[in-house]
């Protein structure tokens, strides 16, 4: 309480209230997406798996949560400059979308390699993009130098308070959705990049279902957060590993995710790109869900056995679903 | 009220009062399923879609709805003896789940061509399958044969009060979740093949949005409702016609169906197969969700201009997605 307690190197943290406050801004906005089940997945799994759909949410991933939770409190004058962003694609048409909501003009950075749909939306939300080589150009510093240039707003993917928020009403719902239904959760599993949707939803758990275990899910090769989970701090990935998950790619944990993962998540799992496409195939078959690559890492670390489930009740947040034909078609051969 | 006034030929019709008394007894058990909205799909069309996702409900295809609202109400006898159906598909696993959760033995004789996800789920729900040749032999004569030798119940997949009622429990939604988020529908579309569906919903809106006009649609070639509406009266498709809607190849519109299309529809509207393919591609990138063929058809004569929507505010029924991949690489194709 005094200043000699000061740690000014200490990011400010987001808190369950943070998540609420969220959850009431973005209401009537965002979708509160169901919560699926399939008896004939559950039987052969001999357990009850429950899939958070975001793929049906706006924008068709959860990132328009965390975006519109911030650009939504952009002062009168920062909406006049716009926001930035810089992204492989879902952040961006979140963003995007905000932004055309609020009514402020965003430019989004994007990697000359994403996927061709996630370029078209953010277009169509009306942002102006601006590709970036991934493997040559830092993002970072395109970002910081049109942010300068325009006296726009930075809306990082993850490493902000709001953003983390936003995001964490994916975990408020899950909960609220299980106990509607009398259902005690053993576990919640999501996928992350910088880690900002599990960060919110191990907020919401600790305050909503505090003996629900959460885990984070990640492609193999960019299995940072389970590495830094495992020895108390952060690590980052080796360079030169690709996966298909286009949306999982960041090198480390983010600033202000990781303390809080760090303090709340049971561990990591890590899954295959075959594991992950063959986890698109069943939410295709059995779900009737379009699930992208990254958005399925959760479900596939079910499906390929990296956790115990028998006899347990499990949350899944399938985070995304924009995937172009292509890829989608690799995944149904699996079937 | 009198003897003399009875019509022996004129079938029982269900009526609004039997959709709500459906809805209660299929409360908990069957999905609730979103009205999903795409903003960009939107835009595009200049109209606001309002998508019901019946593939998201349980066995894939709103048939569990029918199913359940008839078989929950089988004698313990009849219960003892069991249930026996004929179906492409849908209705196969309405009627095997079903089955399944009130407990009673079922047989479903399903065509021999019929896509091997659906055969494949109604025996993954307890049911015994019995093929036959869709070309040469009768589904009804064979599931006639079946009734008889095992005293067991026939589940009809539309001319049956309450299946009909079941699936008005679609239109019973539709008109609930718009009205909720404050909208008046401008029209309704459904598919169909003996009509149920259409029927049930039409029941719904009569009583809960009788301003909102019901649309039948319906693959080229087997538009038997769309002629027998225009002409007052139930004529058959021509033999020899095939299509990619496996769902929907009945021949001629029910007789119980029929009399509350003929009174309540506004008219028919017929998609062709590339422009049924083509709203399956469209529902997997702007909604994602897995359509299947029949299940797509109401959303393709939107988004083929069969119906003036600009202006308007439209929901569209996808009543199944219970696809084969190869099916599916087809339409994505299209993209």
């Amino acid at each position: 309480m005094t200043a000699a307690h000061a740690t000014p190197l200490a990011p400010a943290l987001p808190d369950f209230a943070a998540v609420e406050d969220a959850a009431k801004r973005i209401a009537g906005l965002a979708v509160v997406t169901p919560l699926l089940e399939a008896p004939l997945l559950n039987a052969t799994l001999g357990c009850r798996l429950l899939v958070k759909a975001e793929p049906l949410q706006r924008t068709g991933s959860f990132k328009f949560r965390g975006a519109y939770n911030r650009i939504s409190r952009l002062t009168a004058d920062e909406r006049k400059r716009g926001v930035v962003a810089f992204s492989s694609g879902n952040h961006a048409q979140g963003v995007a979308a905000a932004a055309q909501l609020v009514g402020t003009p965003a430019v989004i950075v994007m990697p000359s390699d994403a996927p061709a749909i996630k370029v078209a939306n953010t277009r169509a939300y009306g942002a102006e993009v601006v590709a970036y080589d991934r493997w040559r150009e830092s993002r970072e510093e395109i970002g910081a130098r049109l942010t300068a240039e325009r006296g726009a707003v930075l809306v990082p993917p993850y490493d902000d308070v709001h953003v983390i928020a936003g995001q964490g009403t994916v975990g408020l719902e899950v909960a609220q959705q299980a106990a509607a239904q009398g259902i005690t959760l053993d576990a919640v599993l999501a996928c992350a990049s910088g880690g900002g949707l599990i960060a919110g939803i191990a907020l919401a758990m600790e305050r909503l279902s505090p003996r629900t275990e959460v885990f984070v899910c990640e492609p193999a090769g960019f299995d940072d957060h389970a590495r830094s989970l495992a020895g108390g701090s952060r690590v980052a990935n080796a360079p030169g590993a690709s996966s298909i998950c286009d949306a999982l790619l960041a090198t480390t944990p983010g600033d202000i995710t990781f303390p809080i993962n760090n303090r709340l998540l049971r561990g990591g799992l890590v899954a295959s790109d075959d594991e992950v496409l063959r986890a698109m195939a069943v939410a295709f078959r059995d779900l009737k869900l379009v699930v992208e690559p990254g958005g399925a890492v959760g479900l596939a670390a079910v499906l390929a056995g990296k956790l115990p489930v028998r006899g347990r009740t499990i949350a899944v947040v399938c985070s995304g679903g924009n995937v172009d034909p292509a890829t989608y078609g690799r995944a149904l051969a699996m079937l």
